[in-house]
């Protein structure tokens, strides 16, 4: 089968601007962290309305995950030696097949081609996939289970 | 800036196996849709656990949207003409830079390298990036707001 699935090229829109300039480490809380997001000035029009909406999704490339050698199939969470090792796909790890984030974040201001956001986990440096409106009932879901590890983390 | 910004290149994990083998334009309700994602089975192992989760995000690239030439900056949402032009990046069209999809969806059953998903707007034949648990708090907003022309879909 693996011949069969594609090679898929993809183009950085734009780059984080960002205060951390390296990978702080699993568990590092995100929540407070103002960067910008710098899209390419050829995209500036692109942006425009999406100041109305309060947060956005941002897809990005996890430049530094891209680890060489094979990948392992099953992970500790977080990198947590006193949590159940699980499937990679069953973690938010970056460590993985495609290592292209997604975080939803506030849109704090746009200024041309320049977001400013907060929360956002990814370095400086880091390249910008893609970037949508976050629209809840589509990207929520409010009757969601998780297994019981994902809150012991 | 262009300049600076990366090539990346991905390798699909898996394939969208549905029903739905054209695209039945924007608007159409997918929310009942049944597929299957059928993922490299390499990959397997890497699955364990996932199915601990009720909803998971699918990551994936829609090849039909991949159009030559110059690509529109302003679109109306949904294709609508009786809805304001707005930024491209505003919207959800799937004819965007990068044409990567992302879709949080329901996790009915796992068997092996198929996962057999509730709600995939993606069809037949839909190559697959990654796939993430859905992780409430951390996926979803509870005080998001979006401009009025989002519900007037």
């Amino acid at each position: 089968m693996a011949s069969e699935l594609p090679e898929i090229t993809l183009k950085a829109i734009g780059v984080v601007r960002s205060g951390i300039k390296q990978p702080p480490g699993a568990g590092y809380s995100w929540e407070r962290i103002i960067s910008d997001i710098v899209v390419d000035s050829s995209l500036t029009e692109a942006l425009d309305n999406l100041e109305e909406f309060s947060h956005i999704i941002v897809l990005y490339w996890m430049h530094q995950s891209t680890v060489s050698g094979q990948l392992p199939t099953k992970v500790h969470p977080m990198a947590k030696q006193e949590l159940p090792v699980v499937g990679l796909f069953a973690t938010r790890s970056p460590h993985r097949p495609n290592p292209v984030g997604k975080a939803t974040v506030r849109l704090l201001q746009r200024r041309d081609n320049i977001l400013k956001v907060q929360g956002l986990d990814a370095i400086d440096g880091t390249p910008v996939i893609d970037i949508k409106p976050y629209i809840p009932g589509y990207d929520s879901v409010s009757n969601a289970t998780v297994p019981s590890w994902v809150n012991n983390r």
